[in-house]
């Protein structure tokens, strides 16, 4: 396996393989361990000293199922802390195709520009592209697929990500090649715009280069995983993310009005049912897979009332948080924002939990989707009130005086109130890198505790980020579950592709490694146990609909360890 | 003596004993002590459970030198710290002359609107005062003179204030009765008008209610203080604080162009000699008193080329940053800032180096005076831009993705490059509340330690930190000195004024015990020592001038004990 280095200071290129001492890292145990090898961690952020590290999982470009993720970190511009940001859609097979453990992106460019990095089989090269500056990612995919050929995959950056915002994602192709899955949380699109990199081009590997070391062994554990979870994941696989709509509002945490209720009442208009009727309907798709050989298929493809594509990827965190939190109920508006937001490179996330603090700031109204279609494109556009809003919601509560900002560390809360999903609510507080449910998410059930009760939550966190790390190591979906049973699928394809027994507890252990490696980075870029909580109004306002407040005591979240 | 505690939320006003274990606290003892106890450490800076702290000094109201300093304390929308902010200006002595030693405003008001406190001889009363609204200090103060007597104090809050602007300044009158004294850092004037508070008149005491416990002794101590500053102070009160502009460029520490150059050519055309020749051409003044009974007298009034008033207190700070780091060099220009930042309510420092940040970020040219002007009033008026700078050189720095950003924890350096004076360097990177140079400035010179060097320099800010508490809790100015010499005239006073004997010694550990008390509130906040450290900047690019760079181990800062 190679990596490429990019130094965009000298515009070199350079390819070599894997140093030994990562021979066994990928994904997230790699983004995570080049950054606090090579990063400073007290850096600026948008700075030279900053690295964009793109990183395959272990098992990406594998016959594994759901095993397509790719991982993208880099010093957030969002939090200070380390990032990780995980992301499907087809780019990272073919970079695990092409023999590519990770490309490293380091230094600035000496002069204001833009660039394209290629990556074929025949080579990497870095071209002057000013002629991309300020294009959509719909409009890049275009243009670069029509000159590198219809099966590339392509990685950019939007208009977002070129103005520096603080919420910009960076986009990756889906297997209908639409710039719809995003590295979305951290800021990483800021980060790769920073570089001058508006977007990276992978040529479609004519034969693959990743084989398992144990190759019959091997697709009889994927077989096996396989079936378990096209059975176990069904409700994902027929209703998409937005089967949680139900599954949230229904245990009172469905954030709704900028966090001021977790009970929406007009839940129904904008639920998995709702969404795989218009899917259906309008000859959209549901069922939909992200890449090749994913069997949970969560994706959907999303048609106007014309029939026509509005956006694929509709997913339950931008129909809670850019619809539910900001007063908007009908799919048809939160699936434009949701096309807008791929387009322009803006977490939804992120945006919709700005727009809310911005709605109770009184900047524009909650409900009001025209002002709020405005909101988005002036992000982009770098108006003075698109620059506070592309900082995300902490930034703009603090300039709009806002008191219930839902965010630690800098970075939003997903669609989950942490009030009554009290497990995701120690994983916000605690997390390596500020509220963010992909590295902890503690969904209603999970390993047996009450999510309305206090006991049991911090292991709980604890013991879900190990096994979502586990997962972004790996490079499978997180949603085949960081859960128990898991581990033993996991542990048992590893195995077979390393060519060495590697038992869940050592699977485990690595996760658990690198999780204090980000910890220790974090600690060097000065933050410390005692930031580990969430923002007051959580312990001090019930949820209207259910009473609850956030009551886990803030000394066990301050004592959270990996070790 | 006397504490007034004034409840937003009720209305209601009580007038009750300084309990006795804050017997012998005063200004920022009694500041910080009173926030400690009462304020959760986590609470939204601008919410109800916030509380403005009002506390004159020890000797305040005594015939001490240099004492009618008055503490203001709250938890800082700027930093998220405990923070106390010092202005001196008439007040002060009133509240004491009353027998008040501390105001405590708490809670919110349940409806929006604007009050008027009243602390006159026969009672303390809340008065709603919407036609205060939106007004500047200069015509709050002369609305409020007209209403309650020429020989009034003011203490009040501009238009930035209650925009909530986080560099929003409490203004105090001074012995003109002009809104020219500041409680600048910090934005407690955003905290005050977060309480619905616009003003606090407070009424000439016809008899003083204050004494020292040993006349005879306290006034002989007097005496001999009085002596020792006249002798030793003259140049400041020749060319007021003005003089530091060529000390500090002397030693290539001057701020310019958003602190990318210590040294500024054109200091001749802004330094005291040019201050004082403007001064006195025009029938201003210098060696201008802000309070009664100040001999070092470093205040000024300044006119304009007609001999009109401009402005009063024209002072080092604001010359540094709205001129030479702003690249303006017109003292008459750096005069209008002034007084526009009076009348507004705006700290002179965040301004200037939130617009050399924004110069930086290329929002507004270097040196475009008329620009700054325009911007200084966004401040107020709110637009968007407005907002953002409102908020800050940080915030400004991270919307604009500016790598400069001269501040800590928050808030701007003062006019002091940390690489040229490194000593106040560490005390930026150390203090308990972020960049600010009254809590332990180390000026050329001081403690024998060379100003360049590294030897020393944390023993030094860590003793400056101590003996400019010392000043800060009896009330007296920190021009007096923050040195060993000073500290047996301060420990003498207290003594005769207290009629207890309290060395040397006891009044260091004092002060000591209230930066402990200080650091415990801002840990408890989520701060911890390994965010005691400067932007990486300061670190790796060397000033041109000089080529001196910030190279106090980050280690020996984090380890900095006030035990």
């Amino acid at each position: 396996m190679t990596m490429i280095r990019v130094n965009m200071g000298s515009g070199g290129v350079t390819v070599f393989p894997l140093p030994e001492v990562y021979r066994e890292l990928a994904g997230r145990g790699l983004t995570s361990s080049l950054l606090a090898d090579e990063v400073p961690s007290h850096c600026f952020p948008l700075g030279k000293d900053n690295r964009l590290v793109i990183a395959p999982g272990l098992l990406t470009g594998t016959v594994a199922p759901c095993s397509g993720r790719t991982s993208i970190g880099a010093k957030s511009p969002l939090t200070g802390t380390i990032k990780e940001s995980n992301v499907g859609g087809i780019a990272g097979q073919y970079l695990a195709g092409h023999g590519i453990r990770a490309i490293v992106v380091e230094g600035k460019p000496v002069e204001e520009g833009w660039w394209l990095l290629v990556i074929a089989a025949d080579g990497v090269r870095l071209e002057p592209r000013r002629d991309l500056a300020g294009l959509g990612n719909y409009d890049t995919v275009t243009l670069l697929k029509g000159e590198y050929g219809k099966e590339s995959a392509v990685i950019s950056v939007g208009p977002a990500g070129e103005r520096g915002a603080a919420l910009a994602t960076v986009a990756v192709c889906d297997t209908e090649g639409r710039p719809t899955r995003h590295a979305g949380r951290g800021g990483m699109g800021a980060v790769m715009a920073s570089k001058g990199v508006k977007a990276i081009v992978v040529t479609k590997p004519s034969i693959s280069r990743i084989q398992p070391e144990h190759g019959e062994l091997f697709r009889e554990r994927v077989r096996e995983f396989s079936k378990v979870l096209v059975n176990g994941k069904k409700a994902l696989t027929t209703y998409g993310t937005a089967v949680l709509v139900n599954v949230v509002n229904e245990v009172g945490g469905l954030p709704t009005r900028n966090f001021s209720t977790g009970r929406n009442e007009e839940a129904g208009s904008f639920d998995g049912e709702r969404l795989r009727q218009l899917c259906e309907e309008r000859g959209g798709a549901t069922g939909h897979p992200c890449h090749r050989g994913c069997v949970i298929r969560c994706s959907n493809i999303f048609h106007d009332e014309a029939g026509n594509y509005v956006t694929a990827g509709l997913e339950y965190e931008t129909i809670a948080l850019l619809g539910s939190n900001c007063g908007v109920h009908d799919l048809d508006r939160i699936a434009r924002f949701d096309r807008l937001c791929d387009d322009l490179g803006i977490d939804t996330m992120e945006m919709g939990v700005t727009l809310g603090v911005a709605m109770e700031g009184r900047l524009l109204p909650f409900g009001d989707a025209d002002a709020m279609e405005q909101a988005i494109k002036d992000v982009a556009s770098g108006t003075p009130t698109g620059r506070i809003l592309g900082q995300g919601a902490t930034i703009t509560g603090r300039i709009l005086g806002v008191e219930r900002v839902p965010a630690v560390k800098g970075q939003s809360m997903s669609g989950y109130d942490p009030r009554a999903l009290k497990g995701t609510g120690v994983t916000y507080a605690t997390s390596t890198m500020g509220a963010d449910h992909t590295t902890g998410n503690c969904l209603p059930g999970r390993g047996g505790v009450d999510c309305h009760g206090v006991d049991g939550q911090v292991r709980l966190s604890r013991d879900t980020q190990v096994m979502s790390m586990v997962c972004d190591m790996v490079g499978v979906c997180v949603f085949v579950g960081p859960v128990v049973e898991t581990m033993p699928f996991l542990a048992g394809l590893t195995s077979a592709f390393l060519g060495r027994d590697i038992p869940v507890e050592e699977l485990l252990r690595q996760a658990r490694e690198i999780l204090l490696v980000e910890a220790d980075f974090n600690r060097r870029a000065g933050f410390s146990p005692s930031q580990n909580d969430l923002p007051p109004f959580f312990r001090s306002e019930p949820l209207p609909n259910n009473g609850l407040v956030f009551d886990v005591p803030a000394r066990e979240m301050m004592e959270l360890d990996y070790a």
